[in-house]
C-alpha cells in the first residue's frame, strides 16, 4: 500500500466533497534500547512551531495521538487548518 | 490498521533481528485549493534541522519521497540514525 492509499484510507468519511484543509503529520522512532527517555514529545513541540510558520494553526484544531509499544513510538498530528488558510511565505 | 501496524507493515523485511534506531517522518498535506506553491519542500528541510537537535543525523542516511496527486501531497523522510545515536539534550 502507497502512502497515499494510506492517506486515503485514514481521511475521515464523508469529508471527500468538502475541501478542508489539512495537515497530517506522522513521527514514528524505531528505537535500538529500551529505558531512554523519548524526544518525541519535545520535537512534537518544536514541528507545530515550525509548522506554524508557514500557515495559521489554531491549537485547539490539532489532534494528537501517541503510541508507544516496546522499542516503537508513533506520534500522530492531525491539523485542520483554517477554511481562509493561506501560505505565510 | 492501526499506525503501528502501518509503519510495522513498512519496515525493511529482515531487519527485525537487527536493532537499528530509525525515525520516519510523513507529512500529509490535503490542499483545499491547487495551484498554490506547495511550502512542503521548506517544510522537509525545518523538519530535519529540528531532528538534528536531539539526534546526529548523517544527510548519507535520509531518504526522501514524495508524491503529489490533485490536492493531495506526501511527504516521507526515512532517516537511519548511527548505532550510537544518543539524544543530544
Amino acid at each position: 500500500m502507497g502512502l497515499l492509499d494510506y492517506f486515503r484510507a485514514s481521511r475521515p468519511k464523508g469529508s471527500a466533497s468538502v475541501a478542508k484543509e489539512r495537515l497530517q503529520i506522522l513521527v514514528a522512532h524505531d528505537r535500538a534500547e529500551r529505558g531512554r527517555p523519548s524526544y518525541i514529545p519535545r520535537l512534537q513541540q518544536e514541528i507545530l512551531e515550525v509548522i506554524r510558520k508557514y500557515v495559521e494553526v489554531d491549537m485547539s484544531a490539532v489532534s494528537v495521538k501517541y503510541e508507544q509499544e516496546d522499542c516503537h513510538e508513533v506520534l500522530e498530528l492531525n491539523i485542520v487548518l483554517p477554511d481562509s488558510a493561506t501560505g505565510r511565505l
